[in-house]
């Protein structure tokens, strides 16, 4: 019997290096011939399954495919598109596995976050219920690192590695010029539930009074007075302070500070801004001049760091 | 008659590369022993010679000094300081004067942009005047490109390349998932009047419909038709649009996009927030999802990149 073959999809926001682990993954299929036949990528992601839109990838040279670990971006393309509940989203369960059956599918490599984890899990179930079974991995993909199971995720390395860099020169960049200019400095970096990324900022400092001074997490619910307190503290010590603040920075009530009111494919809110309040609210009650800088999509992307 | 010494001061934002400047001229100086003594720096630029803190480069070993051309930062401290006309500041250039008696100082470098090229100018009149007569150089540093009589100046360069090298990366990452997620990514980069960091990110593109696609230039007054009109074009034909826009970009009556109401020392407006004002345009007329990041002191001190 021949072996069968494998259907891997990139999901989420793509992270520096994600198509080093297509590189991996498709590398290692191609080392074990008797176990997987053809490895087919969907075009944009779990989308080109469902659109029958499968890219073949052993028409792809070892070249082009060793390419591919320094390749930025998502080389096959991604999605925001999650599949519910069987029971809400029965049709299109069964729609993939009908394009898994078409194209002999016997394995299904899910790239990205805890979403794409749930994913996996309900297609592995649904392929059993229809008498086809499929082997589903969830391969960890995620700039947060709060994927449940694992230490240290593919994509936060690399953004850790942008943001810890980042601070560290703009603090270096301020520090210079403090004495007469910008006392202040907050990066706002990502992170909506998890503090990983802000956390990593803190690498940065090798020594009591280097920069980041401040780093205000996700978890810890954010409290003005201390803040403040502790800004001024770093001013009047070092002659400025720099500040890493995660965009989901929440109050006691686990309300979020910056709450832009629109919401993404998935219901989540989208965020962006609380850089730039927290660095209005020192500049209004201890009247420092600030900048901020809002890393956004860069932190993710910097492929030239990862 | 023993040579004259030197005093270097750097001045302003300082550039991811100011510190290879003052290598430069350190390690020249040291070349002609026979016109140039010791080379002082000013401990925070020219406040530094005002409160006579001189930092003496001599006790400084050639390694320590050839070490400066990779370090970020300011390495002697820079400021914000201006000395207005000779009228208003009189006693503060007769100050200046005076200090570089009292350390034998025969040659000023001063190390800055516009503002600093003009204070060079006006204490090499003064000392004449004072019968102390000073060579004064003005030594070229900024990042908007924007000096005249240089093609290309030192911190533009670095500039140049961490803007063009993120937005292709954030361009490959949003192109990736902009079937199903975010369609719109602004990059909102410096310039107040000198679109040079904007047309920088251009070189990010190397062929047509490759990130970026619209360039929002300081020089150009802002039409809001006809960008949406491109944007659109571009979502319907790349499946995505990436903007980079500069913090001075104003309307057809001169007026700033993003004027935020506070000046900074020199009397300039604070400018930032206008990439988020231009993508909450296209959100609000076009109904597209928007991304925007804000590089501020990241882009002028990625060292990583220079």
């Amino acid at each position: 019997m021949a072996a069968k073959n494998a259907f891997y999809a990139q999901s989420g926001g793509v992270t520096a290096v994600i198509n080093a682990t297509a590189c991996g993954l498709i590398q290692e299929a191609r080392r074990h011939p008797e176990k997987i036949g053809k490895v087919f990528a969907g075009r944009d992601g779990i989308i080109g399954a469902l659109t029958e839109d499968l890219i073949d990838t052993s028409l792809e040279s070892d070249e082009a495919i060793a390419r591919l670990r320094h390749t930025p971006g998502g080389a096959f393309g991604s999605c925001r598109y999650k599949l519910k509940s069987l029971e809400q989203h029965r049709a299109q369960y069964e729609r993939l596995i009908e394009v898994f059956k078409a194209h002999d599918i016997g394995y299904f490599f899910y790239n990205g976050g805890n979403d794409s984890m749930d994913t996996a899990w309900k297609v592995s179930q649904i392929a059993e219920k229809m008498g086809y079974p499929v082997v589903c991995v969830g391969v960890p993909k995620t700039v947060d690192n709060d994927l449940p199971h694992t230490d240290c995720c593919p994509g936060f390395g690399s953004v850790a590695k942008y943001v810890a860099t980042s601070i560290r020169e703009a603090g270096y960049d301020v520090a210079s010029m403090a004495r007469t200019s910008t006392k202040i400095f907050v990066l706002e970096v990502m992170g909506r539930h998890a503090g990983w990324i802000t956390a990593a900022c803190g690498l940065a400092s090798e020594s009591i009074g280097e920069p980041p001074h401040i780093l205000l997490f996700p978890e810890v619910p954010f409290d003005p007075e201390r803040f403040l307190t502790r800004v001024d503290e770093c001013v009047k010590q070092y002659g400025y302070c720099t500040v890493a603040v995660s965009e989901g920075l929440s109050d006691a009530a686990g309300k979020l500070i910056a709450e832009s009111g629109t919401k993404d494919a998935f219901g989540h809110s989208q965020l962006g801004g609380v850089g730039q309040i927290v660095a209005q609210l020192i500049k209004d009650k201890l009247g420092y001049k600030y900048h901020w800088a809002l890393a956004d999509y860069l932190q993710r992307s910097a492929r030239h760091l990862a």
